[in-house]
Formats: structure tokens, sequence, C-alpha cells
């Protein structure tokens, strides 16, 4: 079907190219009830609380299902039923955590930021110098919808002077940009196995303040997501409530054995923003723009405007990209026509220049105008 | 650690031992956006679908996250606010759907049975009769607390009989005995890719009826777990809403191919129920009665009473088998001492004798009278 002899390199945000080793750790099956696996989870649950710097403070809860489970689940879990939850929202994924508030009948109050522009600490703190009501604020870390960075560190420091709580969609940046909560104080940091830990996804989790989570018994809507129950039963018992995805549990384990051997977070951060910079200069060499600023430009996925010709059609473009072994990512933006390139997972930047390459020539033999 | 040279052998109800070619679908990974992937979920919904006979009259709707998950979807999605469900409750599974029912704030009806007996549809039916505002019966098929099945069609007849709406927790029986919506009314039947499909843990499924799906729109207390909302998105964009679970997807593909390959339903019932006579009869021989009458054993998952002894400790006896090659399963009974076997998963007749055996030495080596 394919002219190439490998599987397709994803360039996607989740799920995305992991390796093999990470890959082979799923060839074996485990009981759930069984010791060696629930050292495992423990394991994982360590090596994800000390990525955070959390050791003291709090607690790494692992929950089965999408990320964004575990973002429903930390909201329904951590924000009373009478709480106020301030959204800054730039993008799709601010957009779901709306949503989601609108489901639980918890109280949002939206904070509308154009999608190239990133929220403002000091917007943030005047919102809730306005509103005292505010009991908390949920912030996506990197938008993925557009790849724009929001200033975190500024935004946690704004929402811990007005006395307010924190939850953190960091869905695309955990293991690969730093939250350190010695200095940054947020009741949950939420992210998930396939992303930048280059695990396989099935599972998310929540750095949870410990503190705030044993105040939340009986806020939850939902038994599955109740991080509480599932909390409280893991202390008690060591297992999941309910099956484990222990397949996916254990490609975490192996990614995380190699994100260690890699140089923690400092190499993972340093091999992204290589791929990033390889991938943003190369298409400039085509005449492709990304659509955000370079300042705010998270190094996780870059948003790159179309080409304005009228031989340009994404799906032709995506099928012959994908023909030369590169799978993209449409673009997330309503008014703006992009597509998207993901900085993350196993790859380096040879594998950025051979992205760009391949979009180099499809472009060409589209007879799209370059400038290559 | 072990002195096996194999991975051992998952005598449990889920997560179960896979083939390997079934674990080696997962050695590659696919984009959640892209057609190669998303033709994949289709074919896997469809097969799902045929199995359960529901072409004509229901839908599939796979769910990330374990098989509770989508229980608890199915009961939030598919029953209205002012619902109300019966509960025949004979065992932990039962109780699981009572406490659900709680979080989602529907009413509830717990109809509490003996461990040890079934369900009973003519009890049913007069509990309908009786409570014209029951409008739906929530019903395990098999009861994997202790490994009783309850006698569906009879029970799907009196449900339907009586004008109310059947939900069926079918997570350990699907696939390996008869469910068959031409036959037997229900609005949902739900189950998972671990068990009787033999794929790995991560992902669940409802078959549900269109019609009731059609009409469950604004019904679901989660997001996550709208199922109505799963559904139309992924008629509308082939994709899922949220990233899947990739690898457990293809992983249940590979499962399904060889489910068929077998010779589809009848097939895995008959090594089933092979699986189980042998076991049932090889701890005979070791003096080890099943909890429950034959009548009533689903060849799934057969719970043996803890031998009469001072020098047996289930969580020694555990270990030791498990250095012998296979992982058993505690007990979930409150009132008597159990451990359970299971009989699904890729093992035949050979691998129940093995078992057996296993059983047997370890109980010599501790001490333990047997008959053996």
């Amino acid at each position: 079907m394919y002219a190439i002899d490998r599987d397709p390199l994803l360039l996607t945000p989740g799920p995305l190219t992991t390796s093999l080793r990470t890959k082979q750790a799923m060839l074996h099956d485990w009981g759930s009830w069984d010791s060696a696996f629930n050292q495992i989870t423990r394991t994982v649950c360590e090596q994800l609380l000390a990525i955070a710097h959390g050791e003291e403070s709090h607690v790494c809860v692992p929950l089965q299902g999408s990320g964004t489970f575990s973002v429903e689940a930390a909201l329904g879990t951590l924000v009373p039923r009478d709480g106020k939850v301030l959204v800054p929202n730039n993008g799709a994924y601010c957009a779901r955590i709306l949503k989601i508030l609108g489901y639980l009948g918890r109280t949002a109050v939206n904070m509308p930021i154009a999608e190239d522009q990133p929220a403002s600490a000091q917007a943030i703190e005047a919102a809730l110098i306005a509103d005292p009501s505010i009991t908390h604020v949920a912030q996506v870390h990197c938008e993925t919808g557009t790849g724009i960075l929001n200033p975190l560190p500024e935004i946690a420091a704004a929402v811990a002077r007005q006395g307010r709580r924190l939850i953190v969609d960091a869905m695309s940046t955990f293991g690969a940009t730093e939250i350190d909560a010695r200095h940054m104080p947020f009741d949950a940091v939420i992210a998930a196995s396939g992303k930048c830990l280059e695990g396989v996804p099935g599972m998310g989790f929540v750095i949870a303040r410990r503190s705030a989570l044993e105040q939340s018994a009986g806020n939850c809507h939902s038994l599955a997501m109740d991080l509480h129950d599932q909390w409280a039963y893991m202390q008690k018992t060591t297992q999941w409530r309910f099956t484990p995805p222990t397949h996916v549990v254990v490609a975490l384990h192996a990614g995380l054995e190699q994100y260690a051997e890699e140089g923690g977070l400092a190499a993972r951060v340093a091999r992204y923003a290589g791929n990033c910079r390889t991938l943003i200069e190369g298409m400039a060499g085509l005449g492709l723009r990304p659509f955000l600023a370079p300042a705010v430009q998270a190094p996780i996925i870059v948003t790159f405007h179309a080409p304005a010709d009228a031989n340009y059609r994404f799906t032709d473009f995506y099928e012959a990209v994908r023909a030369r072994g590169f799978i993209l990512y449409p673009g997330k933006l309503t008014e703006v026509d992009t597509f998207r390139i993901g900085c993350i997972g196993a790859l380096d930047e040879q594998d950025m220049h051979k992205v760009v390459a391949a979009v180099g020539a499809t472009l060409q033999a589209m007879g799209v105008a370059v400038n290559g």
C-alpha cells in the first residue's frame, strides 16, 4: 500500500512514535492482582511524581482511559460542587474544559483569549480580584490546538497570591517542560501515558496535592472517575480499583526507564527543542510559516499556515506525505487554514529533516508553489 | 525469581493470557486521525456487533477505559435522569452497578439474591408488575464474584413482556455465551477487550439499541462517558472523540481474527467448557469442591472452597502456585473462604491439567490434607 518498508512515523501530538523497546514491553501478560504488576504501577507513580518534584506535597493517581478522562476526573473530584472555575481560553482544549464543567454542573467563567496569544497572569489575577467567588483556575499548559505555551509559573504564582487553587492540563508538556511542585503551587497537574513520556495511549494520571485530595471525598459525579476513591483503594490494596490497562502500564514503565537513561527532563527538553527548531527552519526554507510567534511556540507541536495555492488540498497533501512515510496532523483552527506537525515522540533531528524533505517533495509533486 | 522460563499463565477473569500473535499486533504505532487506524476501529465494531447478531437493530460504541467505565457509561447515557433501575443482586458486580447508580443519582431498586443462587426471571417479572415506575433492569450475565450464570434469555423475555428496558453487564460472557439480539430484547450489552475475546485490557464497548441511543442525548452526567456523544462523533468523523488506546484496539482486532479462525462462538464455548470441566474434575480429584452447583456454573471462572486445614493460607498458596507458573485469583465472598480459577484466555485442557497438578503439588508441599 505504501512505498516504504517501515511503519510511517507519527508527527502527531499523541499517539506518537514510540521506541521498539517500549512496544516490546507489551509482549507479556500481567495479572492485575499480582504483586509483580502492582510493583510496576507503584514504580511508575513514583517516577511520575518525581518528575514534578511532588514527593513532599503531592501524590500520583493513575486512571484508565485517555487524558481527557483524567482531566474530567480531576475537575470532578477536586472542584467542590459549589466551586467556580475560571478558564483562560485560547483554544480547543480550553474549550473542552468548559464543556466538561458544563456536564459536571460546576459554574465556569470563560475568559476568551485570541488563539495566537498566551494567557496573561496579570489578566487572570485581575479576574480573581474582581470575582472573589472564583475558587479554581483551570489552565491548559500547552494548548495543542495551536501549540501555544501558556506562562504557567507566572499564572501559578498569581493564583496562589489570590488564595485560589490551580488545576493544570499538562497533557502535552509533562516530562518535556519544567513543572516543579516545590516552587509552582498547584492542586493538580494532569497528563497521560502516550505523550512526552513516549508511552502508548490508554491511561492518564493526576499529580494531586495530597491535602486537596484528602478533602475531596464525595465531590465526584462518577464512580469510574472518582480520583479520591481510586487513590484510597490503591493506598489500601496496592491495586487499581478496576481492571488496569496492564500492557499500557508496562509500556509506560519502559518509556520512563528510557526517559531516565536519556537524561530526564533536560535531555527531553533539548531533543524536542532541537526537533522543533529543525522543523521550523526547514519549513521556512520551503516558504511555510508557523502560525505562532517564536516567543510563545512550545516545542511540542507546530501549526503551519497552509500554502495559499489553489493546488493545495490538505487531504491530498496528507496522503502523499503519508505515502512517503510520515503522518501529519490536521489544523484545529476554525478561521485560518492550517496543518500541524508534532515534534514529540521517539524522533530526532534527522527525522525532522526527512519530514521537511517529504513535505517539500510532496508540494512540488502537487504543483504547489514553494520557495524551496 | 521463578523456576520457570516462560511467563506465568493467568487463570484470572481478565486480564488473561493472550496469544503471542495478539501481543505482537501491538508492535506498531498508529495515528488516531489516520484512516488505516479508523478502518480497524470500524472492523472491530462490526465484528463485535455481528457476534451479538445486532446488525439490524443495534450499534457498537467503543469506549476508552476498563469495562466498568463502559457499564457506567451505558447506565448514565441510556437511563434517563428520572429513570428507575431494578438490580437483581447476587454478587460484587451487581453491587457495583448499585454503587454507580448512587453516584449518578438514578433511583435504584436492590433485589438481593443469595450469592449461590441465580437471578429468577419470575421474581424479576413479579417485581416489575408490582412497581410500574421501574423503567430499566440492569442484569449481570455471569457474576464473576462467584462465577454464577444468570438466565439471561428468560430475564430478557420477562423484561420485554413488562415493557421495560434491559441493560446487561456481559463483561465475562460476551463472545463465549450466546447473546442474540434477534431473539433476546436488550437496550445494551456491555463487555470489554480483555475478556473472552482474548484481547488486552483498556477498552470497553456497548452494543446499544440504535433507537434507545438516538433518544439518549442529554442524559449523561459525564463528557468522557457520554456514549451518545461518542457515537455521534464517530458516525460523523470515523474517529474516536478522544485519544483511543490504539495498541489495545489493534490487539482486539487481532484477537477477533483468531476468534473467527477458531470457529467463532461455538468453538470458544466448547474450549472454555472443556477447560472448566477439566478443571473441576481435576480439582475434585484433589478433594477441592466448587462453591456453586453445576447447573448454575458458567464456564468462565470457578470459585472453590478453600481447604479446611490450618496449614492453608491463601497468600502462601498463591505464591507457591505462581512459582510453578500459574497465577490464580482470590475469592470475592465475604462469608465463605474461597479462591477462584479462571477458565478463559488462550488456554486449553492441557493447561488446565497442569494447573491442577500445580495446585496438588503445592498443597502437598504446604502440608495441606488433600485426597489426591
